[in-house]
């Protein structure tokens, strides 16, 4: 245990909450590319857009030319209640290593979502709130991003719909209840409430779901009901935005005490974790104010980054949604009995898919007994403990830690720990009576899902 | 939502945090009543203790002369982890019962254990660490004391076995998990690995158990094991000396900003929590320094203080333990159907005990479903999902805010948030579905325990 000065959790007061978030496809040279229409191929407008989304966050989705959007204070007023989050030194961490690294985490964990999603949550369910709406619809696969939106549809008095993947509703039965608790509806994906439910039941009887069929039920039901509208608590630019707060306070707290990290690490499922805690990290390349190694983490079987190809792909099972220019490993992909149930989207955000093409990143993937071994030991010395999502970082940040003790470099490691794992314990007990698999998807896979993409 | 001066949370800085533990019972002039050998019924001495419990924690018990115990550098060091825990001024929570009283919540559920437990825990395991111990054994019911006991022995490298209330066991197979990520066994209660649950498990065959019985194997499986020693999360007095930082630091945070609390409230179990909570400013009554209104609230399925009888009574359904002078149901009681496991034991804390028969204190006690209208209330407008047991204190923070409502007093109110609730969702799920019940125990039921009383 060091006597450092550099305190083990360094808060920012409330007045050193950032007001503004930061966009950062104003500064990217090549701009992530825009939706296509399903049908026609053509770029979605902001009024075809709008009948499925907010109008504001439709705005937010498109604009790629300021940097900065203010956060409105009834946001901010609500961001106080849980932020600004603690960056944490990983004293202890560092100690059972014997690392001269020195590491960081920035912590989203602390608020009853148990997660970063939030962060999200609250504006887009303001927006909806200031629009008039009487409520909104989602899809949820770990529950992190449902129960969120729950508790911020709970707040502005918004009725909240929530299809959970149907596999997640059966094993983690208290997620839904504490949906519950926020007053949201949950059903299970797939359902009998949605025509494309009923065909997915139809032609899969059986099926445990998937988040690209939760994401079309809950589509359809929002199009269909008067004054409702779809919510989505990754992979879209919007998101992305909102989930720059992470990464403007890790840097605001660093600064202020002269602190600069040499690799920054997040788990990647959808993006918007490690689109949040790089943005303005990833800013200061871009202008090329400054060098950072940027690592992104995925379980290695759900390897869009580091083994899907570039392409427009079907964001949903049902096709009903635009096309996405990403880094995909095609909508029919299956991971596996991946239990990091927010890393098993097939594809990735467009703006961290172009990114990660441009090279101002890197990736790797991991099999999850090497992540929950991880997760264990952070637990231990660390006393958090971690969500399998997080803990794809934890596994990396400890491997370039011990990375360091080799070399006896002294850098400094900042990664995202994004939520707590309270309600994956199901996870923890197979790993502990070492009944997890650590599926590796087949290149012969990939091809057949590649096959199956969209000629764009 | 106002904008006053006052934060949402106020933080103190790891300087600020206090560096010794206040002693309740130094100020006391009614001292709290010695335990008591139970074949002798003579005082308890350091050396008959000593034979169950950690030497240096033996003396904590024993000392009431000295108001300040310094709180050694390595429990310091651990508690910056996760401490000062944040005050919280409950802006949502006044806004939505439109009262003019100023309602503050003290928040112990930010850490993994997601209670107060762990600031016992860790001096507990550091002081049997210290001693040269190979580990400790224990009883939980709720899971909360066994989750922060597993997390500090593995912090320190001790070996924990935990007795787990059986009923408990099977409904919480989570809480389970997260005492195995911590490296720690878990036995279901009554058990055949001791005699004294061979015993009720001959006699009782089906039980699902009870903390008295649970604390009697802990206690058998210290004595009979070479290099253990029992540890207790709740009634003793050394737990109240060491929960007494949960006031300290609140009596701090709004002395920094010049807030005088009229009202304090905190649920009442074993009174670890409430203790705590009160210690600084009932220190400051017993002085005749000031005069705080301090409510202490049970369920009224389980009313030790608004109920139970002043007398010394066996603390373990073994009756191994020494008897201590409490205000108790009887050590056979029995609380029905209450979801609250924290809150489910016979007796109280010596020390609180007196202090209530010496009219320091009220007591009152509420039925669960009034309890879980009040945690969802919460929930909802404050975020944070409470822990049933928590949620007592918030029911008549809650209601004494609305005598404010109705006489217009701005009262100041602090009430103790001593845990999540994400392991009892279980719990939620039987409001929800409106299969809770308000179990009150009949006098004929409390009298017929009474009887059964040791005679001293």
């Amino acid at each position: 245990m060091t006597t450092e000065k550099i305190p083990y959790k360094i808060f920012l007061t409330e007045d050193e909450l950032p007001k503004a978030w930061y966009n950062l496809r104003a500064d990217m040279k090549n701009k992530p590319a825009p939706l296509l229409n399903p049908q026609t191929h053509a770029p979605m407008t902001a009024s075809e857009l709008e009948k499925v989304f907010c109008k504001e966050l439709v705005a937010q989705e498109l604009d790629d030319v300021n940097p900065y959007i203010p956060i409105p204070d009834e946001i901010l007023n609500f961001y106080r209640m849980y932020r600004p989050s603690p960056l944490v030194r990983a004293y202890c961490l560092e100690k059972k290593l014997q690392t001269p690294a020195k590491i960081y985490y920035k912590f989203e964990g602390q608020n009853t979502s148990g997660s970063h999603k939030l962060n999200s949550a609250i504006p887009q369910a303001y927006y909806a709130k200031k629009q008039g709406l009487k409520g909104v619809t989602t899809e949820t696969g770990a529950g992190q991003w449902g129960t969120a939106l729950a508790m911020a549809c709970s707040y502005y008095g918004l009725d909240c719909r929530v299809f959970m993947v149907k596999g997640s509703y059966e094993q983690k039965p208290f997620r839904r209840e504490v949906m519950r608790v926020y007053g949201a509806g949950v059903t299970p994906s797939p359902s009998d409430t949605t025509a494309i439910g009923r065909q997915i039941l139809a032609e899969h009887p059986g099926t445990t779901g998937s988040l690209g069929c939760a994401i079309s039920e809950a589509v359809e039901t929002a199009v269909n009901n008067e004054g409702y509208r779809y919510v989505l608590g990754s992979v879209l630019n919007l998101v992305m935005l909102h989930q720059s707060i992470v990464g403007l306070e890790s840097k605001a707290a660093m600064d202020k005490y002269g602190i600069r990290p040499d690799v920054i690490i997040g788990c990647a499922g959808g993006g918007s974790n490690l689109g949040g805690l790089i943005a303005p990290f990833m800013g200061e390349m871009l202008k090329g104010q400054a060098r950072y190694e940027i690592i992104a983490v995925e379980p290695s079987s759900c390897p869009s980054l580091t083994r899907g190809t570039f392409a427009y792909d079907y964001c949903d099972t049902g096709r009903v949604c635009p096309l996405a220019k990403m880094k995909t490993l095609g909508a029919n992909f299956s991971p596996g009995a991946n239990r990091a149930g927010g890393l098993r989207y097939h594809g990735m955000s467009p703006v961290l898919s172009q990114l990660y093409e441009d090279g101002y990143m890197k990736a790797v993937s991991v099999p999850q007994t090497k992540v929950f071994e991880a997760a264990e030991m952070f637990a231990r010395v660390e006393g958090t403990l971690p969500a399998p999502e997080s803990s794809h970082a934890i596994r990396i940040a400890i491997d370039e830690a011990l990375k360091c003790k080799e070399t006896g470099e002294e850098k400094t490691i900042l990664f995202g720990l994004t939520g707590t794992g309270y309600f994956d314990m199901y996870a923890y007990e197979k790993f502990h009576n070492h009944q997890m698999d650590d599926y590796i998807p087949s290149d012969e896979e990939l091809q057949k899902n590649f096959a199956l993409l969209p000629k764009v």
